[in-house]
Order: structure tokens, then sequence, then C-alpha cells
């Protein structure tokens, strides 16, 4: 979402590519920038013309960054950031920052051979020992659904899995970016307003 | 599905478009040719280099819809096709098949001002009363979801629009379509096949 994006776009200093970068008519919004000898990309998948929200969900977040990584091709790492709702039975609570170990679908059951791990779509993540001790982050697996709330379905498959945080785009981001080969962590802070959007329960009592 | 596309390919003598004319590293495949004066393109999402199995579900879906329209600008329309399951409340019987009047999401649920909407995400489709005529079609809505079974509220949610079948890629397809201001309309075939996948419930009794 464009609130998920702004504070780093002007956290690390970024200009919004004009011309655009990724040429329509995906409504992505890039921003550029130096910080600190690397060159840094900000994607934000944009807003929906006829609904005027964000394109917030898997099918947006894969297409942005299948484009982005057409656009950027020499880029070494893709990083899923934003907020989520974290479990407590993983150690999760308001304002945590995790660092993922891993991604997963909770919403794409297909018990067929084969596409039932295509459906979950586990990928690990870039280990991040280092970032981890330095920032005092947490590490968790990242669990990714197109509804905010979840149901029993999704939830079996979340314990099954030991998630840690629960949010709408890193498997899709993910999955482009093993696409192009690239190595992907997400950043997910544990937010309050995660909690207003999932009615008040952004932490999870498991 | 490469089993969807098949019979298509064969029947219309399209060729597979070699070299790809859409580059990788999507995965997606295409055949191409001209069918009574009509250029056309079929359009397969390819397949999981981890697990091998096709590449089902919505992400795939709007990204290969995506790269194909870029790769031939100038399409008239686009066509979900393929199999699916389907309701008898709206008429739907083992080997039926079904035009689109409209398509949606039955999996997003985001109960918030806009976003609602945008999760849904209904689309009309292109109309077509003298197709149906001529072809003695059924008409319907077609519901898109990234699971083979359905929970209680991805029912409520089918039902409130009153979809007459359920599949896994339509909805992602058409929202791709429509960035590039593409009429679509999906052709869907409820097939025995499918009761298999549903487990047995391919059609419902509703």
């Amino acid at each position: 979402m464009e609130a998920e994006a702004t504070p780093a776009v002007k956290r690390l200093g970024l200009q919004q590519d004009d011309p655009r970068i990724i040429p329509g008519p995906a409504p992505c919004v890039t921003f550029s920038g130096d910080y600190e000898g690397v060159a840094v990309h900000v994607v934000w998948t944009g807003r929906d013309a006829k609904h005027g929200v964000d394109l917030v969900g898997t099918v947006p977040a894969s297409l942005a960054t299948y484009l982005a990584l057409q656009a950027w091709p020499d880029a070494d790492l893709v990083i899923s950031s934003g907020t989520a709702g974290g479990f407590k039975a993983q150690g999760a609570a308001i304002g945590d920052v995790f660092v993922s170990t891993g991604k997963l679908h909770h919403d794409r059951r297909i018990p067929l051979p084969g596409f039932d791990k295509y459906g979950i779509g586990f990928i690990e993540s870039l280990p991040t020992p280092n970032l981890q001790a330095a920032l005092g982050l947490k590490a968790g697996v990242v669990s990714t659904g197109d509804s905010l709330d979840y149901t029993d379905k999704d939830m079996a498959v979340m314990l099954d899995h030991s998630v840690a945080v629960k949010e709408m785009e890193a498997g899709s981001v993910a999955w482009a970016a093993q696409l192009f080969g690239k190595p992907l962590l997400c950043i997910k802070a544990v937010l309050p307003r995660v909690l207003e959007f999932l009615g008040g329960r952004g932490v999870q009592d498991l």
C-alpha cells in the first residue's frame, strides 16, 4: 500500500521515477535513488482505477514484482516489506519487526499430487543471521492470503507451518522473484493499525 | 492447464510460437495461427519448475494475460476458457458450456470501504446474445478462487452473486485484460473431470 511505501521512500530519500520506468497500463508507481552507495527502488502496486483503493493482494503484487525485475534485471535482492498481523504463539507482539525465514500461501488448497505443494508455495527466504542480530529482529514464516480475515482452513495451514505473521502479498512477490532467480526476504512490522484491519485480532492467541 | 489448451490448439490448427514471443522467465507457452481469417493466440501459463505441475490459479494467469497483451497489443478480445464446476441452482449440468455474463473472486474478503468491492472484483463480460443463441450456450456468472474446494465464506459470496460456475483463473485474467481496456468473456465447460477435482462435487445442489 502507498501508506507502507511512503515512509521508506522518505527515509531513503528516493524520488518518483518520472517518466515512468515501468510503462503502463500496470498502475504501479516506482521510486529510485542511491542510499549509502546502494541503488534502491521502491515499487508500489498503485491504485485501482474503478474503486480508488490501493491494489492489495497477490495478483497486483506479483505483476508489479515481475515488471520491476524486467526494469531492473541486475537487482541483487527483492524485499517484500509492510505491515502484518502476528501470532503470539510464534512470539509476535505489537511493534515487532519480523524478517522472514520463508513464505507460503494459506488460501490455495489444491489437494492433488504436486499441486498441493505448488498451492502452498513455500519458498525459503535469504538467510539473514547478521541482519537479525544487528537490528534485533525476530524471524519467522510469513503467510500470505487474499483476505484480511481467515477461515479455519487457512488457520490449519498456518498452524501446520508455524506461521509468525500473516499478510497479503509476500507469497506472490516471492513467486515472481523466484522466476528471475532472485533471492527474497520479507520485512513485516506487526503494527496497531493491523489490529484495526483484522477486527482487533492483529495478535492472535494460538 | 495444458490439458485445457491442447484441444483448442489442435482444433484451430495453431502452432507453438518458436522462438518465444513472450520472453522468459515467465514460463507461459503460446500458440498462434489464423482461423478463418482471424488471428488467434492461445496462451498457457506453463509449468511450475519446482513441482512440475501446471501453473493454475490467479497469480500466473494474470501475469500470462498481461504479458500476452503486451505481445499482441492489437488483440480485440480476451477469452478465458477451460473447465469449471457448476451449480445446479443456476442450471448447470455436466457437459454444459457456459459463457460468462460477468466474473468475480469469491475468496478475497477485504471488509473495508472500497476494498470490499475491489476484492470481489466484479467485471461484466462482453455481451454475447448472438453467440449464446447460435451455439446454444448457457450464460452465467463465473467465480474464481485459488482453491479447488471452497469454504462457507466462499459459498456465501457465490450465492450472493448467483454464480453459475466456479474455477480458478477467470477473475485475474479479466483484471489484466481490463488494465489494457480489452473486453473479456469466459467459456467454461462443466466436465466430469471437474467432478473428480472437486471431490465429486462438480455440480452442486444449492
